[in-house]
């Protein structure tokens, strides 16, 4: 490991385990046995660090999500796999969905970078529906633009659900994942054809996610 | 109107304005050309006003959602009626929603209350639902646990989209309201049968919104 890699790997320990907020660089800089200038030649503080974080969880999304293949064959079971795949990613780098507010809020350019995202996402998930859709498995748009809200739905569902459940869940932090994943993966049950149904309860016999 | 009505009724605006992290009580005394003194033995300081205007809100909300008469004769137009009725009072307190996360982080009353409003909610909309289902425009539950999760969906859409759109949302700020109310709203549309997908293109008629 890099020492920057050093430097991002313990950043995201802290951060995710006190929030952002409470951590310091010189906090960083103590875990690492590493002095406060040294971090600050690399880093010259923790929105810095957050900026980089975000990136690092966007590259390892689009790794998986940018392979042209991804959607290939696609049926019911792919697209759960590439949600608790996102889901898991999100977990992961949890601060970032914990303060994306306020990150969002003191770091504009990280506000463009989320808009390029979703605008790329956007893209992305109109091909898995059309894909879906030639499969069998997802009905067609029955009112215009019906997709289209159910995409925007599902942006303000991944970027709030970590937040959402910090008010609302009262279940076990170990069950918090997949119950989110559940409740982000079954607005498509609505829009799944007979073909769709079945390969839904397929699914659910393997997972015990999905109630 | 009272001075704790006037006291309110200012702030509400300048949180909104300003957001609540920018205003002081000293700011809410000067505007209203009162003591800092006054208005301290109202309100000790901002929290205390926050939680106020909230409870005001839902109090707002539950003079028509707690009605007992708002389910009868449900149809699809009624639905969308009390879904703009709530996007308009959310919107009116929008300062709530904008610094939700960080207000019921640091005031734990809040926490509490918002769990339990959303439990009544869970209430009222099942009753909106099963309500729907009996006049036949919803359909009734394909998967178990479907609808359960759909108000899910929609409680971190009801809380969350108003930070959401500070982020991505591009158009004018007077459209924002109902971007957002078409949004949430759609996610009832592949639950619709023949007759509520009737009652839907009838309501696109009357109201821009919907697409």
């Amino acid at each position: 490991m890099t020492t920057k890699e050093r430097i991002l790997h313990t950043s995201l320990q802290l951060f995710n385990e006190q929030g952002i907020d409470a951590v310091t660089v010189r906090h960083i800089a103590k875990e690492l046995g590493m002095s406060h200038g040294n971090l600050c030649y690399h880093f010259p503080n923790t929105d810095a660090i957050a900026e980089k974080l975000y990136e690092q969880l966007i590259n390892e999304l689009n790794a998986v999500l940018n392979e042209p293949a991804s959607l290939d064959a696609v049926n019911l079971q792919t697209l759960y796999k590439l949600a608790a795949f996102v889901f898991e990613k999100l977990y992961k780098y949890k601060f970032l969905m914990q303060d994306f507010i306020s990150l969002m809020r003191r770091i504009p350019s990280l506000k463009q970078k989320h808009r390029d995202l979703i605008n790329n996402r956007r893209v992305f998930f109109k091909a898995g529906i059309d894909a879906g859709i030639q499969a069998g498995f997802l009905k067609p748009e029955i009112i215009a633009g019906q997709y289209e809200n159910f995409f925007n739905q599902l942006f303000i569902i991944g970027d709030f659900w970590l937040v959402s459940a910090e008010i609302l869940y009262e279940g076990k932090e170990e069950d918090k994942l997949l119950t989110y994943l559940n409740i982000a993966f079954t607005l498509i049950v609505p829009y799944l054809t007979e073909k769709g149904l079945a390969e839904y309860r397929e699914l659910q016999k393997q997972t015990e996610t999905l109630q």
